[in-house]
C-alpha cells in the first residue's frame, strides 16, 4: 500500500515525537512492505515565524492533497502575546474547519502498567475503557456574531449548529457504539439551550435506526460528576464541540497517563488527522526525554481508521504495550521499579518488539 | 435579631430536609435570642402541580420581601415529559434571574471523616479546600436568540454578557479570594471565545485593584483537568455561568461527600437563596433516610452571609462537624463503623450538639 502522508510536528517537542513516529512507522512500512511517502510542513509558532501565520495555505493544501496527517502539538510562551489570528492553536482551529474534520475521537483506556499514576482509586478506574466522541468544526467555536458591541460594554458568542453537523456526529456516534459495547451516553444541557433540545430530538430520531444500542442521555454537569464516580459505567459518549472539549480533557487525566493517549480528528472519506492530546511541553523541548508513546499511538491509529490496516495498528499497539509491561517508562510517567529511558531508547525498545 | 426567612421546599425530599433545617434553626433563634419567622411558598414540581407554574408570582413576590430564601431541591420523573416553561429547574432558573441572584457560592472542602468515601486518591484530595464562584444569571443560559430557524435545519443560542455582569462578578470572585488564601484562578476559554478575552482584560483590569491577590489564568479544559490531578492546588475560583455550571459539579464529587455541601447564590445587597447542591432524590422521598446536612449546613451559610451572624453560623456547623465525627452518618454516607441513623435522628443528633 502506497500513501502520502502529511507531517505537521509543530512546536515544543513536537519535532521529537514526530521523529519516533516516524522511524516506527518506517520499520512498519518495510515489514508489512508498504510505501509510506512523508511530506513535512509547519504548523502552529514555527509557522507563524517562517510565515507570519500559524496555517500557511501551502500546509493547508498538503493537508488536504494526502491520504492522513500526523501532527505533534503546538503552541509555546514565545507567541503567547502575538494577537489571536497568531496564536498557533489558530492552526488547529483553522485546519479542523478547512478540511471538515468535524468527528473528534478520543479513547481512553486504563492500561494496566500504569494504573497506581490515576489520581482515582484504583477500584474506581480500573475497568475505565471510554470513546468519546467530540463534534469539532460547530457549536461555539465558530458561530458568528463573535463580538464586541456598544462600544466594549458587551460582548456575544454565538453557539449555533445545522441540523446536518448533530445528524452526522450523532451517526458517528452511534456507529461506534455499535463497533463495542453498544452503549451510548449522549451529552447535553437540554434543560438550558435550545441547541441541546435539537440535539436530543435527533438522537432519538437515529436511535431507531440502531436498535441494537442503549442510549442515554446525561446533562454535561453530571457526566462530569460521573467521569469521576464512575468512569467504568461509560462505553461510547457522544457530544457537541465545547461539553467535548472539558469532558474529553477531563477524562484524559482519570487513567494518570495523558502522556500515552491519542486522538483522530476525521470526516467522511477517511482523511484524518492524528495527534496525541497533551501540549507541545516546551519545558523539556529539545531535552530527548519526551514520552513518545502518544504520538507513535496516534500514528497506528491512523493506519487503522484513515488506511484500513488492522495487522499493522495492533503490531505497534501490542509493542507499545510490551514496553510497558517490561517497564520502561519515559520522565512524566511515574512507574513502580521501572527503566526510565529517553524518547531515543523508548523509540528503539517499541521497534525491538516489532 | 428578627429576620422574615422565606422557605422553599421543592419536590421529593426537599420538604423532609427542609424541616430539619428549620428545627434546627428554631433551636438557634431561642439560644441565642433571635427571631426567625418562616414563610413556606411553592416551587418546582409542587408548584406546577398546584399553580400550572414552576416559580408562581406570589412566591417570587413573598422571596422578594423577606429577608432569605432557604430551597430545598427541585424536580423529579413526574415533571420530565412536561413543556420546557413547566419543568421543575425553570423554577429556579426563573427566581435566580428575576431577583438578580448573580453570584453563585460553591465551597468544596474536604471533611476528614468521610475522606475514604471519595474517589480520589487520599493523598491527592486531603488538603482541598475550594470555593467556586459562578456567575449565574448570564452567559449562554439567558442570551437570545435561542431558537429554531430555517424550519428546523439550525439552531442557535447566544453566550451573551454586559461588561458590568463581569465587573461585578470577577470583583466577587477578588473580594472572596482576599478574605481566603488569596490566590484566584479565573477560568475562561479565552484562545476560542470572545467573551472569554473580554473576560481576562476584566480580570486583569481588576487585578490592579487587588495587589495582595495572585491572579492565575486557566482555560477551562485545563481547569477540569487539574480539579482532579491537583485539586488542592486551587483556593478560589471565578469563572461564567455554564462553565462554573460544570466545574463545580465536577469539584463536588471529589470529596466524595456531596450530599453535605451547600450552596449561595446572592445578590449585591445581601439577599440570598441557599440551598444544598444535591438533587430532590426523589427514589428516596417520603421514607425518612435523606441526609439533612447539606440543608442544615445551607442554613448556617444563610445566616453567615446574609445575616452576618458568623458565632451562630460557627455553633451549626460545629454541632454537624461532632455529629460525622461521633460516627453518625445517613445511608448515603458511607462511614467506617459509623452508627447509621434516619433523618430526624440526624437532626435530633445536631441539636444534641449545639
Ligand atoms: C487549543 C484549543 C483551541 C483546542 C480546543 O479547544 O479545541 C484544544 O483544547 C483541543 O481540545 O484540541
Ligand atoms: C437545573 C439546572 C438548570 C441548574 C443549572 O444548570 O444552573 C443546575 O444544574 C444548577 O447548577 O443549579
Amino acid at each position: 500500500m502506497k500513501k502520502q502522508i502529511t507531517l505537521l510536528s509543530g512546536d515544543g517537542i513536537g519535532p521529537e515525537i514526530m521523529e519516533s513516529a516516524k522511524e516506527v512507522l518506517q520499520v512498519i512500512a518495510e515489514e508489512f512492505n508498504h510505501d509510506f511517502i512523508f511530506h513535512e510542513h509547519a504548523i502552529g509558532g514555527n509557522a507563524v515565524d517562517a510565515y507570519g501565520e500559524p496555517l500557511p495555505e501551502e500546509t493547508l493544501k498538503a493537508a488536504e492533497e494526502g491520504d492522513a496527517i500526523l501532527l505533534g502539538a503546538v503552541g509555546g510562551p514565545k507567541w503567547e502575546n502575538h494577537p489571536v489570528y497568531q496564536r498557533p492553536e489558530q492552526g488547529l482551529l483553522k485546519i479542523r474547519k478547512s478540511l471538515g474534520l468535524f468527528a473528534n475521537l478520543r479513547p481512553i483506556k486504563l492500561i494496566p502498567a500504569l494504573i497506581h499514576a490515576s489520581p482515582l482509586k484504583e477500584e474506581i478506574v480500573a475497568a475505565s475503557d471510554i470513546v468519546i466522541i467530540r463534534e469539532l468544526t460547530g457549536g461555539l467555536y465558530f458561530g458568528k456574531p463573535s463580538e464586541r458591541r456598544d462600544n466594549g460594554n458587551s460582548v456575544v458568542d454565538t453557539l449555533s449548529y445545522e441540523r446536518y453537523e448533530m445528524e452526522r456526529i450523532i451517526e458517528k456516534g452511534f456507529e461506534t457504539a455499535l463497533s463495542r459495547r453498544k452503549h451510548l451516553t449522549s451529552v447535553d444541557k437540554a434543560n438550558v439551550l435550545e441547541s441541546s433540545r435539537m440535539w436530543r430530538e435527533i438522537v432519538e430520531e437515529k436511535a431507531k435506526k440502531y436498535p441494537e444500542v442503549t442510549v442515554e442521555h446525561v446533562l454535561v454537569d453530571a457526566a462530569a460528576m460521573k467521569l469521576i464516580t464512575n468512569p467504568a459505567s461509560f462505553d461510547t459518549i457522544v457530544t457537541e464541540n465545547l461539553f467535548g472539549d472539558i469532558l474529553s480533557d477531563e477524562a484524559s487525566v482519570i487513567t494518570g497517563s495523558l502522556g500515552m493517549l491519542p486522538s483522530a480528528s476525521v470526516r467522511e472519506d477517511g482523511l484524518g488527522l492524528y495527534e496525541p492530546i497533551h501540549g507541545s511541553a516546551p519545558d523539556i523541548a529539545g531535552k530527548g526525554i519526551a514520552n513518545p508513546l502518544g504520538m507513535i499511538l496516534s500514528a497506528s491509529f491512523m493506519l487503522r481508521d484513515s488506511f484500513g490496516l488492522e495487522v499493522e495498528a495492533n503490531a505497534m499497539e501490542q509493542a507499545v504495550n510490551e514496553a510497558l509491561e517490561q517497564g520502561y517508562h519515559t520522565a512524566d510517567l511515574d512507574v513502580k521499579d521501572g527503566t526510565l529511558v529517553s524518547t531515543k531508547e523508548m523509540t528503539d525498545v517499541v521497534i525491538g518488539s516489532l
